[in-house]
């Protein structure tokens, strides 16, 4: 397993991370495939791959051909893929395992359930990698290649992955919009969103350690009626982010009724 | 200055880490005030102070009278103080300084930005305080109190003071609810919120070290309508959640384009 022949095709975050993790732990990343020939080019020297633009002229003997494509893009490509031995499998949260074994016989999920981005370094031995396979022996064959990258592998299947994907929209990129809000109310008035660094650096550490809805404390909780009309009164310039006050109050409140009832 | 005399009025989360703080730095807690007597002799007993819960009891040669209570009972508390030498405060970021000046000549504010929870260290010395006083006289003597706590004190006047607490509501409160949503969509599925957090520890790092409209990724940025769609499919049931998802994702949205036009 650790001489697995490796196709990585696309050219982004994903495309680098997991091949470069690959290619540590003892794998040949022998292709990489993409539009832009200079991004191609880039990505396949760093891996020391051949670069390829043409779908016809890919490897047909690698092991893996892992997608690493917008979601868009992926049934696309794996239907013009062509006929090949190996695994066929994407990265996506949201994507059925189907549009992968419409096309090939052996097709599979590596969904690492994380947020990558350009030049930041991921720790992926913690990360959770979320696998699917169209049979047992492809899951098994997964398996070990996953295991190469991460120590916390969990097999679940496509559905369940979508809602875990949900999941990680509300807790990760609505509550990066949070702070995109609070940090432009705090320009309007010359403040600097760093004011709210030890604040912030508090309530993530007791988001990641306790249970959110436990931790939670502020005026929505309390029902505090006089200061929440008041924030709202501050909003009157900004309808939308008005609705995001009253609506995120009202469904606090709520959930904390209801944990307080059961 | 290091022999200040404070009475501290209140006996929560609050009331007992300013008054340790201030404790630690040389100030004498002279006085402890409250209504209920066990919790005013707990944390009295704790500060070597003196208890009290009347009043017309309270010490009037003390420097400092800081009032850390619910926002509803300060005014009421402040009404019912006798005329006292010392600066009297509170420490709400809501309540304008004008409910204590209504009462008393020497009134300030002392609003630690921080997230504050019974059995967690908080790390005063970098926490902001935003200070606000009714003359330079009583705020020359409030910031030396003040950088007895923290190095990092603000002045701030009552309406900034309001909106900065609004921004930190949206990145606190709102971003833990998001959690506990997240918590409950995978509770549902048998799963343990635990499969987000190495997400979540990224998600949380790039916000406290970017800008966070910058650090935003996600189906809602790219406006990626198919998985929007499944996804609030998955929240038909919830129709509250489903308001959320849809109402963030387009202020999500919104604020991108917004931030990309500039």
């Amino acid at each position: 397993m650790s001489s697995s022949r490796i196709v990585i095709l696309g050219t982004g975050n994903v495309a680098s991370i997991l091949g470069q993790a690959l290619r540590n732990n003892g794998c040949e990343v022998c292709q990489v495939f993409g539009r832009t020939r200079e991004k191609v080019a880039a990505l396949a020297s760093r891996l020391d791959a051949t670069p390829v633009c043409n779908l016809d002229t890919l490897a047909i003997d690698a092991d893996f051909y892992i997608i690493c494509l917008a979601d868009q893009a992926i049934e696309a490509v794996a239907s013009r893929m062509p006929r090949v031995e190996g695994t066929i499998m994407h990265c996506s949260g949201s994507l059925d395992i189907d549009v992968l074994r419409k096309y090939h016989r052996d097709a599979a999920v590596l969904y690492p359930l994380q947020s990558f981005t350009a030049s930041r370094n991921i720790n992926l031995a913690t990360t959770p990698f979320l696998l699917e396979a169209s049979s047992p022996g492809v899951l098994a064959r997964l398996q070990q290649l996953a295991s190469l990258l991460s120590g916390n592998c969990l097999n679940v299947d496509s559905p369940v992955r979508l809602k875990i994907h949900l999941a990680a929209v509300f807790a990760c990129n609505f509550a990066n919009h949070m702070s995109a809000i609070a940090s432009e109310l705090l320009e309007r008035e010359g403040l600097n969103f760093d004011i709210l660094r030890p604040m912030l650096s508090e309530t993530f550490d007791k988001i990641l350690t306790a249970k959110p809805a436990d931790a939670q404390t502020g005026p929505a909780r309390r029902n505090d009626r006089i200061i929440i009309d008041k924030h709202i009164d501050l909003l009157s310039c900004d309808p939308e982010w008005k609705l995001v006050y009253e609506l995120l109050s009202q469904s606090i409140n709520e959930l904390n009724k209801r944990n307080n009832d059961v």
